[in-house]
């Protein structure tokens, strides 16, 4: 972490804007920047410009304000130098280090040389807040008017490891700030909440959305469609790009209500039994029912009726493994079709270990998660992190 | 695994006894033997021996009864050359590979060669239930009027590692079948129900009391006392033995209500990158409170006056870190000093990763959860299993 050096990145834009929407981490710790910008939300509502570092996530430092005068300052002076109406409309946003204070001082000096998503290509911007990823994260789509351009950063969910997830979306379609926070909150809850490297929810976590308003309004779907679908497109390259992650685990779930679908399919995603098989590409099966049968608990008529698909061979039906070596030979296949160098420094391609889960009883819940598997090297890179 | 042979255990008394208790996992997809057993509890209620094998599970094999026949042809065969008035009173119980047919005709072959319990030392009977476990686990406790043996296994909380966490307690006491499953329920809650090597449940957890009855009757406060300290010590000795597990960690949570004191001590116990930082000897202190903060959520008032403590100092308060190069390098050595080989063979200490959380605002709740670190010795015994 020594060697990463700290780098400053600014989105600005021509004018302030109140067609603005965020999410931020649920964590009860939250960081110095996120109690900013939920202020920010709340209060001027406005935005002009975000200022990202990487490397100090200004949790919890030992200064008396907790590092929220320390934000401040830097959208302050950021605010100077584009010559903004007021500080306000600078949203701040740290990742790396808990506990560390934030060098301000330094920070303000380099602000001049910060990379700048002003204009032309969002790939500066997309390698500045970068810190344990291995490669830029962008996604985009073209609308009937204007254009949505989205980058993010994250490789595990949670720093001190500096990993810390981030995703700024920038649009300039017309549509009003109510529509955008409503759209914006359902996408991440069904993208970015939909995916784990490790269970470990961050103090930094944030999603921003900006529309400068320039090109002319769209229709409502439209726009819906292109946010998910950047979301979506960000939320698996952060997964693809975990730390370790040598294949990416796609768990969907059907049957029960929604609720009962998600938990079941983030208990299978974060199941560190079934998640060590799937790095040995060992279709080891039981532990799959193992870990949908703790999920559900004693919910026996969920239980009751379940199937089970990997690559989409039947594993368990009617009560029963639905096994034998001719299938286990294709399932080691699916699985080693679906591993990834986890140290390679671009993605290879976009296949999955496609795990199906369909509960018993009728239902109509739904739930799709990204996970990844564990492996020596996820264990290695956060033991050995400063020993 | 291929190299594991199975090994069948007995434990038989000299009468049937309704002094009998017993918690089974809660898995929605519990093998064979949890469903003879619960059974067996709701029907005749007596019991005056166990079957227990290694190996295979008997969990959803693919006969057409889910292997409820294989294990009661198992108790069948026990009960004729034990001379029992009927299979009804023999518990069964398997740990191992999930989803495999058990080998009926073989083990009612090798029953008379089956290691019992009925007399003597009670390590024989501790060995062989074991599976991946590296060494036997027992714990006694003498009573003002007989004597309370216990044995356990598991060294991760789910097979197919074989790893399933199986559990066996005797004693002589005469306490009514009532008092003793109330008692049994409460301890296995504070002490079984309070560990974590994975977070994973298995289909096959089994705790079972039997008492004879033979000694005299205890005071009821004696009892119970010494059912938890028996569990709490075969607890603790199944954390030690987990797979892989280099550091125990302890994890004792107060404040808030007891289910969310639980909530954030297992939360803290199995999250991946503090049990990865743990076991790299790393305070990687962060981790903790964004664990901590991640299982409060928007629950503020227990954050706000948190206080954490690793090793006895204390790193977080007043919503700031707490730290400096010498606690630092304190924090350090309580980690090192609480380390241990992984690979060997016997319990080299019994020191803990000593972490305490105070949760803010008041409130009388409490848990101690015992939990391990996370190893590359835990990925490789577990991603390595079959290939």
């Amino acid at each position: 972490m020594g060697e990463l050096p700290m780098r400053l990145t600014v989105i600005s834009l021509e004018e302030p804007t109140d067609r603005v929407a965020a999410v931020f981490t649920s964590n009860a710790f939250p960081g110095a920047p996120v109690r900013v910008g939920r202020r920010r939300m709340a209060e001027s509502g406005k935005l002009q410009a975000v200022v990202i570092n990487n490397k100090i996530s200004n949790v919890s430092p030992p200064d008396s304000d907790g590092g929220v005068s320390a934000s401040e300052t830097l959208c302050a002076e950021l605010a100077k130098q584009l010559s903004l109406e007021s500080a306000e409309l600078v949203l701040p946003s740290s990742t790396g280090v808990i506990g560390w204070r934030l060098p301000v001082k330094e920070m303000v000096a380099a602000l001049p040389q910060a990379e700048d998503l002003a204009t032309g290509s969002a790939v500066p911007a997309a390698k500045g807040i970068m810190t344990t990823d291995r490669y830029p994260k962008l996604a985009a789509r073209e609308l009937s008017q204007g254009r949505l351009v989205g980058i993010a950063k994250g490789a595990g969910m949670i720093e001190p490891n500096m990993a810390t997830m981030l995703c700024f979306l920038l649009t300039d379609v017309d549509l009003p700030r109510t529509e955008l926070q409503t759209m914006l909150t359902e996408a991440v809850a069904d993208t970015f909440n939909c995916i784990s490297v490790d269970g470990d929810e961050s103090t930094s976590d944030t999603v921003a959305l900006l529309s400068s308003g320039q090109a002319g309004p769209v229709p409502k779907e439209e726009f819906q469609a292109a946010l998910q679908a950047v979301c979506a497109d960000l939320a698996a390259q952060v997964v693809r790009n975990g730390e370790g992650t040598g294949h990416v685990i796609r768990v969907a779930v059907t049957g029960g209500d929604t609720p009962t679908a998600r938990s079941v399919a983030k208990a299978v995603a974060n199941g560190p039994l079934f998640k060590s098989a799937i790095a040995g590409n060992d279709p080891n099966v039981g532990r799959l029912i193992g870990k949908v049968g703790q999920a559900l608990g004693s919910a026996a008529s969920l239980a009751d009726g379940c199937v089970c698909r990997i690559g989409g061979e039947t594993i368990f039906a009617e009560g029963q493994f639905q096994l034998d070596t001719e299938k286990e030979k294709r399932l080691s296949g699916h699985l080693k079709f679906a591993s990834a160098d986890c140290e390679s420094s671009y993605p290879q391609h976009r296949r999955v270990v496609d795990v199906e889960v369909m509960l018993g009883g009728g239902g109509s819940g739904k739930a799709v998660v990204l996970g990844s598997d564990l492996t020596t090297e996820y264990v290695k890179i956060n033991a050995d992190y400063r020993s």
